[in-house]
């Protein structure tokens, strides 16, 4: 499997960058993932990035607060039930540019509350290690 | 004002710590805060707690994922028409207490999605900050 997660802006602040990491480090068992920075000032770069995903035939999701809410089961299904290349496209503070989410497959809410950029990334990531968790039965998750 | 709380078991992680502490600095100018840490090996402990401070007036809040999710906005309003002393309930690794979303005023979800204790307890302060970004119509939170 693969996995791609487009930032909008670097993440900044050292005690996110550790924990996202961390994460990172542990998924690497059983994903090749990757974490792609696109600059903040261009908005056009994101759209041009989901057409080359797309291309690439990734599975893109947009992460919006207007998305679908789903459960950390139900996330976990989902995950592991849209083919083996799977892409999540962060926004920045100020949101996605309203074509974006026409162009992926799948708009996600990670939560209906604003969370800043930063906090965000690293819900989706333990998210991401969660689901790999459920599909596994280990004891990280708990029902 | 006057904030409390309520968490069940230590926050050990010091990233975690780091950052929650800053937020609880920040809201020092704004309300009357206390953080109250309780032993994880009894869960009674936590209906106690709740009988006290409901005597004491306070408006308790329980989280789970089962619970009501508000967007930011509606959140901020919410904190705001619930009277002058508001509480805040978080479960630990095991849920809460069958019994004490009975007991509470309200059970509010951050998100459906099952997030790690500590980290549930930075996206609640950090909404609680957003909330009185929002009622003082500050750049933190931008629309």
């Amino acid at each position: 499997m693969q996995l791609k997660i487009v930032l909008i802006g670097k993440i900044k602040e050292k005690i996110y960058l550790q924990k996202i990491n961390k994460y990172l480090e542990w998924l690497t068992k059983d994903i090749n993932s990757e974490v792609i920075i696109l600059k903040e000032s261009n908005p056009n770069n994101i759209l041009k990035k989901v057409d080359n995903l797309k291309k690439k035939n990734f599975f893109c999701i947009s992460l919006s607060e207007q998305g679908e809410n789903l459960d950390s089961k139900s996330f976990s299904n989902f995950f592991f039930n849209n083919g083996k290349k799977i892409a999540f496209i962060m926004g920045d503070v100020s949101g996605h540019p309203a074509t974006l989410t026409k162009k992926t497959d799948f708009d996600l809410s990670l939560s209906k509350m604003t969370m800043p950029h930063e906090m965000a990334t690293l819900v989706l990531i333990e998210q991401i290690y969660r689901a790999f968790s459920i599909r596994k039965g280990s004891k990280y998750h708990r029902n």
